[in-house]
This record gives C-alpha cells, sequence and structure tokens, in this order.
C-alpha cells in the first residue's frame, strides 16, 4: 500500500475491505512521506519492519526483486490524486497489477496516459468508486438493464456533504487541506472529490453516458479557492435528461448520496446512508421496498452480497467488492481464464478517464463568464 | 364558488377546508359550464337551488342585489386559470373578495392588472398556495427567519409526480386535458401547475427572491405540446444558489415535494407527503425532529395548527389555514380594525404576479435556443 | 352538542370533522357546566344565543319540542365517560340519535342498558373509536378479510404516549384531570383512556375477538390512583396469538399508535403517526407501501378518502369518515332504505360493550394478587 | 476455528469479522464433522493442509503441541449449542482461550460449569452477542448510564423474523434443522435462538436484571417440536416494566430487532436493520436523530466505530467490536497488564450463565399449565 499512514481515513478502510475475504495480505508499503510514520502504521498493521519502505519507488524496486509469490501482488495507492499517475504508471510497469482511489489522476492528459498504460502492459487497474459497490446498486444496475423501467427518462443524482461548512483546512491535521488546494486537487474541489462519485453513479447504474451539461461550480465559503458546491444539468445518450448536485458545505449532513432513475413503467431510490434498501416505485401499482440479502434479488447483488437480509452489510462491504472482483479478476487471469462478467464488474481506468472528462466539461461549463450547455469532452 | 363541479378535484377540497372552522357557509355557486352539472352538484353539496346559477356573471349580479348579510361574501374561483382573470376582476368591482386557485392568471400582463385591481379596490385576495400554509412550513419560515440557520447558502426544492406517465389527457374525463393544452394553461405546463409551487415554497420560506435562474423545460412523453418535465439552477437575493426540478412524469410518484434550505449552521428539510415534520441538521450536534403539534413550535406555526402532537394535520387542514386567515382578514378589515399580522399570512395578488414572472423567466431560459442564465423580469 | 367547550381539545375536533362534508350544521348545543363558558364557546361557534343550553336535560326537552326540520336530528357527546349514560340514554328516548365519545360508558352494566336502549329505541348510536376510521385501516381490514395474508398467526398493537411522564392533573386547566381520577374515568386509566383504542383496532382490523388475556396494570408515575402504563399477553378466536400494550407515561412519544398483524403469508404494519402508508411484507418477495389515494385500494379505503395520492390525510378526516358513515345511515333509514355496508362501517354500542368488557378483563387479570390469564367476560 | 463449514451463514461472518482489523489470522481449524467438507473450506479460507483436522480434539492436542508463537491462540467455535461446552471446556483446559456463539451451552448446568471452568483456568471467554456490540448500542448504553433519560421506567425489546414461518427444517441443507429440534438446541426454540438476543440486549443497554417474568413460549407452525414464537412480561431490578417478544414466524420479516428505552426524562429507539441510528426522544424538547460516527459521540461508540458519520457500518463490523475488544484483552493480559474497560466491554461466560437462566425462567412460566409470573433462577 502507498499512503494511508497516519491520521489518513481511508487508509484503514481500504485495509479492512482488502483483508475481509481473506483472500489478500498486507505485505509491505510506504505508509507515509514521512519515514516515522510510515513505520509506525506499518508496525500496527503487522508489516514485517523490512518491508516497510522510505518511498515507493524503493518499494517497487525491492519487491520487484524478491522471488514470486513472495513479493506482492498488487499495490493499493491511496494517496492523494496529484501524485496517482507517477506511482500508478511505474507500478504497471513493473508488472504490478493497482487499485487506485478517485479521482484518477490530476489531469485528463494523465488519465489517458494511465489508461494506454493499462492497454500496454495488459496489467488490471480497479479505480474505487466505491459506492458503485453497493449490492443494492448492483440490484439497480440489473433490473435497469433488464428494462424494468421500460425506456429511461430521468435521472436525479446529489451527493451532499457538511464537513466543509467552514474552512477547516485551516486547522491542519485532517483530510480537508489537500482537497481544497488546486495545487495538489486539480481543477475542482468538490466536483472532484465526491461530484465524480455522483457522476459515476449515475452513468454505472443506467448504462447511459452523460453527452453535454449546463453546470455551475461556486464557493460559498469565503477565501477557499476550489469550488465546494456544485450543480448540473445533464444530458445522457437517449435523450434521458438529469440533474447533479453535490456539495460540501451543506452544515449538518454527513455524507447523503442518493440517486434516483425514473423510467417510463417507474423508478427506483437509493440512498446511500441506508444502503441495504432499494424503493421501486411503479406507474400502476405499490412501491416495493427492494431489501439486500433476499432470495428474490438478481444474481449480481447477490454475488456483492455477504449476509443474509435484515443483517445489514455497510461501506466497508462495498469497499471490499471491489477488492474482491479485482483479486478474482487477478486469479483468472493468472490462471490464463477469461475472468468472469462478475469478476469484472468494478471500475477501471476507463471510468477513470471519464471522471476527468467530467470534471473538465463541469469546469468548462460552470466556470464560464455566462454558464452554458457544453459537449462532453471526449478524446 | 365558481367552478369545482362534477369530477373535479380541487372544488371538494376547497369546500371542505373553508368549511371545516365553521367560519363559512356555502350558498351560492356556478359550479360548472354545464347548467346540470352545476345543478347536481349545487344540489348535493345543499345550496338553495335558486342560488345555483347558470354563469358567474349572473351569480355576481343577482348576489350583489341581495341585502347585505344575505349576499355572498367572498368567491371563492376555482376554475382552469384561462378564464382567472375575468372572474376575478368582476368579483372585486362588484365589491366581493376573492379566493382564486394557482397560477393566479393566464398571463403576467392579466396578472399585473389583477394586482393593480386588487390595490384600486381595497379588497382582498388570496391565492391557494396551499404547500406554503402546512404548520410545519410556517414553523420552517419562523425558525429561518429568527436566524437559527445563521446566513443561508442554498435551497433545494423538487416537485415530483407520475400522473401524466402517459397521455391521459387523450382520455378525456379527467384534469389532465386543460393543463396540457397550451391555449387554456398558458405558456407553461409542469411549470405553471407545479413549478410555480415548488418556487413559491422556497420563497416563502427564505424570505429570498429569485434573481436570476438557468432553467430547461422540456417535453419527455412524446406528442404533448407543453413542457412535463422542468428543472433550473437559481440564484437568490443575497448570494443563497438553489437547485428547482419538477415533473409531472416520474412514473410511480404522488405528489413529493421536497424542500431543503441550508444555511452556516445547519439545515432544514420537510417533506410534502409526512407533512408534520420537519428535520433540523446542525452543524456540531445531531439533527432534530420538529413535530408539529408540541409545545416548542413557533407561535406563527401554533397558530396554523389544529391537533395536538401525535394526530396528524393533512392537506385539508393546510387548505384550510388559508380560508381562515382570510376570514380573520376580512372580519378585521370589516370591523375597521388592522389584520393582525398571523392573519395577513396567506398568498396575496403580489405571489400571483411574481408566479407569472416566474414562469416567463423559465420560459424565457428553458426554451431558448441555447438555454441561459436569464434575470428575473420584475414589472 | 354536549360538551367541547373551554379549552377541550376534542370539541372542535369533533366539530371540525362534523362540517368538513357539507352534510352537518351545528345548531344548538350545551358546552360546558360552566353557562358563562357555554355562551362564549357557543357563540364562536355561530350557534344562535337561544339555542346554547344551561343543560343537556334543558336542550334535549326544548329542541324536542321544536318542529321537525327545525330541531336538531342528532346529539354529539364529547362529555367525561361518567356522565356519557345518561346522557346518551336520554338521548335515545327523546328520539335523537347519538355520536358518542369512548368508552361508552363509566362502566359495562351502563353500556348493556345502552346498548339495549338502542335495541329498544331503534336509534343509531356511532362510538367514535377514530383511529378504525382511517383509509389506511380500511385497506388493512379489506385486504385481511379478502385473506391476502392467509391464515393469522400474530397480532402486535401498541399505544404509547408521554403527556402523563409527569402529574400535570395537579396542575388543573388540562385534560389530564379527570382522566387520572377513578371517580371519573372509572376502573381504568390508561386502559379506559388509550388501552381501549389499542385493542379495538387489533378486532376491528383483524375481525377477530379476544378470548382471553394475561394482563399487567401498573401505576408508574408515583401518588397517582389508577393506572397509567399496560401491557397484556392477549389469545384471540381462532388461536392467534397478540401482544399490547400502552402507556402514557414514555416520556418524549407523542401519539405512536403502531399496529401489526401478520399471518401464513405475510405481515401489514400501520402506524397512526404517518397514517396514509401501509407495509405490507411478503413471505416470497418485496415488501409493499400501500398509500391511501391510489387507483388500486380496496373500495373500503376509497370510500373513506377524500384526497387523491399524495396529498395526506390526518386525525380529522379520520374523524370526519364516522360523521359520514353516521350521516348517510340516518338518511336511508329516515328513508326507509337499508344502509349500505360501507354507511354502517362505524363503532356502535356493540363496540362500546365489548370495550367495557375489555377493561373489567384487564382489571381482573392485571390486578389480581398473582396476575394470571383471564377469559373474556362476555353478557 | 471449529464448525463453520459447508453452507453454513455464521462461519464466514465470523472470519470477515475476526481478519477485518489485520490482528487475527485463520491458521488452523476443523470446519465440519465431515472431512471433506472441512478440508474444502480451509483450502478455500487459505489454512494450510496440515491444520485443517478431522475433529476438535486432535486440533486441539496438535495446536497444543506447536511451539509458542506458532500454534493458534485461541479458538472461535461456531458450532450448533449442544456441543458446546464440551469443546470450550477441553479448550480452556489446555490454554487456549475461546470465542464462542450464544446460547452459551445446551443447559443451565454446563454453563454454570463452564463459567467456572473460565475461572479457573483465568482464560479469556467471548460470547457473541454480536447485537449488543453495534456502536449505536455502546452510545444508547452509555447515555443511560450517564442518566440522561433520568430514572428508568419502561423496556420494550422485540425480535422478529421471518425465516421459520414454513417448516423449512423438513427440507434439509439449511440452518433451521438443529435449531428446530429440541434434542440439539436444548429446552427453547425462537427462546433460545433469537430471545436470548433480545434479552441480552435489553440488560446490557440498562443495566439492569430481569427479576421475574410472566412468559408464554408458544408453536405457531403446526408439526415443529419447541417453540418458534415467544412474548414476556418483565420485571427488571428497580421496578422497571418491560414487554419482550420474539417470533421466528412472522412471514415477511427479515431480522428485525428493535429496542425501546424509556426514563422519566426522555427515551432512546435503536432498530437493527437501520443500526447507525439512536432516536432519542424528550419530554420538553424534539427528538434527535443520533447517528454513529459523528464527533459528538461518547468514547465507547468511538471506540467502537470504524468510519465517518454517513459511512454506514453493519453486521460484520458489530461483530468485529467483539473480536477487537476480545483480543486486545488477550493481549493485555499477555503484557501482564490490565486491560482498559472499553476491551472489556465484550459479553462472557455471565452473560451466557445468565442466558441460559432466561431461557430456563422462560420456559418454566411459559409452558406451565397456567402461565404465571416466575421469579428469575439465579444460582
Amino acid at each position: 500500500m502507498i499512503g494511508g499512514g497516519g491520521n489518513a481515513m481511508i487508509g484503514p478502510i481500504h485495509l479492512r475491505a482488502a483483508l475481509m475475504d481473506n483472500d489478500i495480505e498486507l505485505v509491505c508499503g510506504c505508509f507515509s512521506r514521512n519515514y516515522q510514520t510510515s513505520l509506525s502504521t506499518g508496525e500496527a498493521w503487522h508489516v514485517a519492519p523490512e518491508r516497510i519502505y522510505r518511498d515507493y519507488r524503493e518499494m517497487m524496486e525491492r519487491e520487484a526483486a524478491l522471488p514470486l509469490g513472495e513479493r506482492m501482488d498488487f499495490v493499493a495507492i491511496v494517496t492523494p490524486n496529484r501524485v496517482h499517475y507517477e506511482q500508478a504508471a511505474m507500478a504497471l510497469d513493473m508488472g504490478f497489477d493497482v487499485v487506485l482511489d478517485k479521482p484518477m489522476t490530476f489531469s485528463l492528459d494523465e488519465a489517458l496516459r494511465l489508461e494506454e498504460k493499462v492497454r500496454q502492459t495488459g496489467r488490471t487497474l480497479a479505480l474505487t468508486h466505491t459506492y458503485s459497490a453497493y449490492p443494492a446498486i448492483k440490484e439497480m444496475k440489473s433490473r435497469i438493464a433488464e428494462g424494468q423501467l421500460g425506456r429511461l427518462r430521468l435521472v436525479y443524482v446529489e451527493y451532499t456533504q457538511g464537513w466543509l461548512s467552514e474552512r477547516i483546512e485551516l486547522l491542519g491535521g485532517n483530510n480537508a487541506g489537500w482537497r481544497t488546494d488546486p495545487s495538489q486537487a486539480g481543477k475542482g474541489g468538490c466536483v472532484g472529490d465526491i461530484g465524480t462519485h455522483a457522476w459515476h453513479l449515475a452513468e454505472y447504474v443506467t448504462g447511459l453516458e452523460v453527452e453535454e451539461l449546463c453546470a455551475e461550480l461556486s464557493t460559498v465559503v469565503e477565501g477557499r479557492s476550489n469550488d465546494d458546491n456544485i450543480a448540473a444539468l445533464l444530458h445522457f445518450t437517449g435523450g434521458v435528461h438529469g440533474v447533479l448536485h453535490a456539495t460540501q458545505v451543506a452544515a449538518g449532513e454527513e455524507n447523503r448520496i442518493v440517486l434516483r432513475v425514473y423510467g417510463e413503467r417507474g423508478g427506483i431510490e437509493w440512498a446511500q446512508q441506508e444502503p441495504n434498501t432499494l424503493i421501486v416505485r411503479w406507474a400502476d401499482r405499490p412501491a416495493e421496498i427492494v431489501r439486500t440479502g433476499n432470495g428474490y434479488m438478481s444474481p449480481l447483488a447477490k454475488w456483492n452480497t455477504r449476509t443474509p437480509g435484515g443483517h445489514p452489510e455497510g461501506y466497508i462491504e462495498a469497499f471490499a467488492n471491489i477488492y474482491r472482483n479485482f483479486v478474482h479478476t487477478l486469479r483468472a487471469k493468472a490462471a490464463g481464464e477469461t475472468p468472469r462478467p462478475e469478476y469484472l464488474d468494478f471500475p477501471t481506468a476507463r471510468d477513470g478517464v471519464r471522471g476527468l472528462q467530467f470534471i473538465e466539461t463541469m469546469v468548462a461549463s460552470g466556470y464560464a463568464d455566462e454558464p452554458k450547455w457544453v459537449k462532453w469532452r471526449t478524446r
């Protein structure tokens, strides 16, 4: 693992998600740019001291020099996105598969190069758009793909947080610092950090792509230098309309992600904070409460479920689904087999490229002097 | 009452709301353009046959000829908005106060003329933006006015219905016909029918006004000739941003109105389908469930509440609040007194004018070849 | 109307419920034992001063002396239950139909005599077990009667309030006084005031009768002289088991009534504080959210509904359903017709007798030195 | 690990919970009485073939013979409770600490002997009353212990399932078989399987003990030979009253556990199926929505939380809390330190003994010819 040390929030989540299914062991890492932090983190996580490295280059070189079976099989990169490209590219070049936090890179250009690198090396890259890995989201996707809603009409997606309601980035010692610094986070603040999650869910669940959008990016909290609040009207393929909004300054909200998709026969709603439930509404009969862990769920949802109905799963299990599918894919490839479709159901470099395109398109639309509809910039 | 006969949905609601507090009696009416329908409706509602009239002109003339105390005191107009202006203007001219369904008129021009007529005659006009009359909405308004949320930041409002998911206007015999016919409903379909409710709630609760907006009006169901789906980014006075969306084609939804307002200290959420509850979220402590009928409610909410906590009120009681405040205002004016502020807390011609401005601004923005930000057209 | 004056809670509710459908007019009353209170209440309610009476006997005598068509048609009795019998019996004897608050009388003996009086006079008596008149409860009853749940198994019903958490009866000026005084409320405190509602809902919805029970009645708040907290295990006809609990000392609760019935194929749940929704769970498929006002509802639910889906109804509308069905029944009888079954669907003297039997059986079981199973005392 | 192989539900849950925090490795096991099943399970879980044993005796003996540091540190026993005593007792005797599924043993006698064995050996035993390990339950316990509710009054707890609505035990191949067989599950069916969870939650959260109860145990599904449905009135220490009901035949319910505790100042409610939320009601102000992961939570809740607010945790994390606290306790003891109180906060043999006492008391009350109040049998 690269990163995740000290008081990082997402490192321990990655670790727990990776370990949960007993298919992955943490064998080495450089957990912080500060070697002492790295050492103490590694020790707490039972990593052999000689495999706690001073920097990621050293780690990759020394691990690559170990015999197969002993050296690390893949690397999880949980650093700020400014350094994703160089770390991921090096890993791929040296023969390691990669799990990478989103947004995939700092710029669209890097994203395209990384996608190309994955193609060239034939390695596997998973991007942790975690929310798309909840079993209820899999169910939503399956039902829509099956046509249960008929022709799609509308997509509403929101991601509402309040943790940046004040300038806590000035306090230091938290995860707000780099996220609110354009030199580290890239062109987008809120749009990159959480807007991408909202956008990804919408595309993943519907199987549609955004074709053009009309956005506004704004900075609500005075003194902040990138956006902390966004809203956009969306046009998807197939004439489907959508509305997306995301904010990190809605004081009092925790991590409210709500996704709704309507078609001509009904609609499906999911809310991340109670993630095991879908509300499926029908034009002509009572709405249904579809719950994970039940026998009536789709195969894709069941494959991504670990507990029977009524025994709630959460965020760590969603994360673990990405790791599990990634590992099953690696194993199949190692065995010379074609991975089964449900194994391949995790976000890849393609999602990463589209994520950076989303940020760029939002910025192009939302920061124009006169906000306007902007076609999705595909390259 | 003018209109409301036959299978109209809103007529009986008006009647129940008006009667509930024992301050109003139904004494006369012309309930339909079809006299037989009018007669049978009036008979069912215990109106003396001689006071069931053939048309509204006859009604006003003959009622005006009755002695004071015997003749009707005010008229409730529950017809399609195309005929609102002429009916309301005549009533005002003949000395009757008016309760009027929204949108107030067919065009902004008529709205301005009607507002002027109210001013000239000194009569009272109440517009039934019913949703703003729920006690929980009064509480939300009171708390925001008091500054509990600090400086406001964000307003999200949606109005989501599914009843026009198919072209039921082709079937006849329902309320969809005139609403989907631009020659009867005016420039806006969905934007006028329900978009105005969403917009009104946002302005009423925050005390802010929309200054400019960027909208899209669309027609989702093929063959329909006005909009059935809208979305807009909003800029309110004071730099507050908002998102509004409304649709009548979200198959499976009943009458979902959700309003959320966030300020620097917290946010408040209200959902019309469970109308007696507010969720008040705080940046620094647990969210609260504020419920109507409790001792801790604001005076304005209490004044608009009829039952103790836990005895739910609904849509008809909200409607009744408008009638009650209207009647209390009439009485005070009749007694030569200044009506108390809580009596005057009902939508007036001003709200009607702004509602037509909202429709016009939305149309100007949302139907442009290139959707764009449009300043609110105030006149 | 007898009672309801001053600061009584339930009087104005009765009035609004009665008036709402424009079938009932308030023509006379004695609203309080205090004549001044009665006068001011009557005046506020637009009753002609000469028909505001000093006591109920005077009212009945003088009204009976008026010509038919002019005199009152029926009387609503909303006094403490200690005086119900004499007032209702006199009304029936003098040819007036009666709407009566529950519990029907002070003692079971009075209840049996009142039932007999109804039979002898051929008049109509409605008992306001209001909660059984919600449209969603009608739906629940219809579905169970239709066999949708298969053979019934379990009934859970609770009625949880907190308003008697402290001895507010000592403060005076509220509705707690007579309710907590055994000499006025009868043998049961909580068991009579709200326990009867819970029991009635269970029997009404299932169509079953309690055959025996094992209860505990307790007094939680020190110094109070009757029960404020009850719980019971129930055996219904057909081998169905149940649990009932009710309390008025659950600090923080408003008026939480929850009813759940399970059969071999599924279960239905209703919660009074969000009364327009049923959750219908199925053994083999997703749960459904059944909502009032929709086309798929049963005829009985539709008959008791006033608004389309998504326009919430509440407590006053439930109350109004009892009045409406009562009035339709009176009219049919006056016309010499057999009232239609949906008109007759309101609680009668039979429900009143069983309610008193419920109280007596609970007391017999719950106050025994050694609590025990007690057979329902039918007479 | 002993047990957990094949299609067992709880084995993989134990494993995931144990592994999640990277403090525990699965090193050996006998996962089934069927050696082939055991081998295939162990292989799937990456256990070295030579440490997959034919029976638990062999496992303990051969592991005990390994050098310290190499041999297993503790054993998780996830077999039917009929064999718990002999397996746990042997483990303790041979110097292994134990994690044990509930109910702790087959009989109260065994439970008492096992408790004595724990005392004699000085080893550590954790009982997986998982539901008491949710962070929101920790919060509820902390707030009650702090006196936030004032003097306690009422406890309502229910555990409602539907999975035994039909006699699926006749189909084989599932977890219903031994649970519905008195010779394997002991005196209680539902009362032991889930009733004990409900009882444990009530005592754990309040810090009170049940002193006497009046119960009914019944068999709803014909042909079944032990109870599948229970209900009881409870008397706790301090004069607190309670109601407990549990069933496995409420068709359509998944795993509904709801716990409510009321005191003189308010009440707290928790529902397992949305486990990250408490509703805290107050007599004199709005109810609060208390959510895990927030800064305002108690230290005990925070210690048992892995994710920030709005990132839901679930059943596996609750399970993992027991494993983590157990491991921290082992480490402290190994280091000669006194474990910190939050480490010791997991169910022990004492809870196991009281659990068996609960079953015996329920059986003594609920199966008597004439159900009656029975004093808790403490030994």
